[in-house]
């Protein structure tokens, strides 16, 4: 079970109404679960800064399918990598054009190079890799 | 039909070779490729930056299914916004935490207050908005 | 003179381990002060989302001082927005490149524009503007 | 003396049309240019991803030069990095605040590191290190 530990943080009172103020436009119902939330980011934008621990991310690719030979090229890739990929959805947004997120585990540097082959892909009209996180160190 | 056409573009012959040596190395097959893909981040990029057209992101939460009441919350807070989200991925990580990415299509200062409000959402660990587009202005 | 508050933060006890190793890492001698700068960081993001604070920036440019009437043109640029340029440092990088670091005062849309128009300017190599702020709301 | 070639780019004729509009706003006198300033900051952010090749970074912090010891600990930091340190400019923004920015060459991951140990400082509000560069492979 998750332990909660509790502790003290100093700041001037003018910075906390600026902070609090940013917070409840964006909808947050308290201070520690914000605080909490971009110390997560912090975390997360650290791991992908490293390269030694496996994280998660998620590529999201648009694409017009009728590009030929692309959806099997893409589909032949991921079946490459079936140890890093995970998931993928697929959404048909117009007559063109298919956006595709794909759920990807492992290793930064593995997880852009692989993000790389497929954003090059000719027919992939464009592509950004997202970094997030998961596991108990995100608390 | 999409109509091609064809334009020159003067470089640097050092500038040319540093830039054929990156898309080398992400496994770009032509150069054309690789300027159209810029090309289309820069338009992308733009788009978000202004407010006027309406565009297709892609929001990735990480979060522990077992916080109480957050799946109904986040199925509500999607329910409310039939119009701007598409469709929704949902990863099973490890026995705590999910993944779910969530296609958006709208305005993008509209899909930012939608990203936030999500995103604040109590037990949502980590969250980002990854801005991207389609349509014929992507070519 | 700034008034001090303290506040509690309640955390998960592996989520806090993790950031207190990121922090040492970047060498904060306390967890206070690396909370205090990623509040700080969220402020001034959420600052350059709106456009309704004045706020402060760096342009940061490089470009080749051999270029046709640069410096002119560059200067003249700088002359117009006396209001919110404030200073610039020039650096001579070698034989062709000067880097020039340009600090800019006043409202976000107004600070981007002014950057388009120098980052654009013929013989400009590489631009970037970098969002920053000050002022008692940072604390 | 600079060697200029010349290729041609093929191109969907509306993502051609979306592009020159973007250009054109930010004040673009012509696409060649723009097209070789996204093929630099393309080259940029690969540098920076890998950290084989010697770059040029500025790093703007934000501090309030009433924080006990802080210009001298600033001050013998960047003594501490005269390899690394090029130059750097003082702006006193108002009656409590300082901004500098910080010219640096060097390898990515060493300036990261620099520009982390200045900015985790205490006194320091708020910092970030920009990536661009120099040189014939920026043609």
């Amino acid at each position: 079970m998750a332990q909660l530990v509790r502790f003290g943080v100093s700041m001037d009172a003018e910075l906390l109404a600026a902070f609090d103020e940013v917070i409840a436009d964006r909808g947050y119902a308290n201070r520690s679960e914000a605080i909490r939330d971009i110390v997560r980011d912090t975390i997360v934008r650290a791991d992908w800064q490293g390269d030694d621990k496996p994280t998660v991310a998620a590529l999201c690719v648009v694409y017009d399918h009728h590009a030929p030979d692309l959806s099997r090229r893409l589909a032949s890739i991921q079946h490459e990598h079936t140890d890093e990929i995970v998931a993928a959805l697929h959404v048909h947004l117009d007559a063109h054009d298919c956006l595709e997120t794909i759920v990807l585990r492992g290793a930064p540097s593995l997880l852009r190079r692989l993000s790389d082959q497929i954003i090059s892909t000719k027919g992939v009209k464009h592509g950004q890799l997202l970094a997030t996180g998961a596991g108990p160190r995100l608390g």
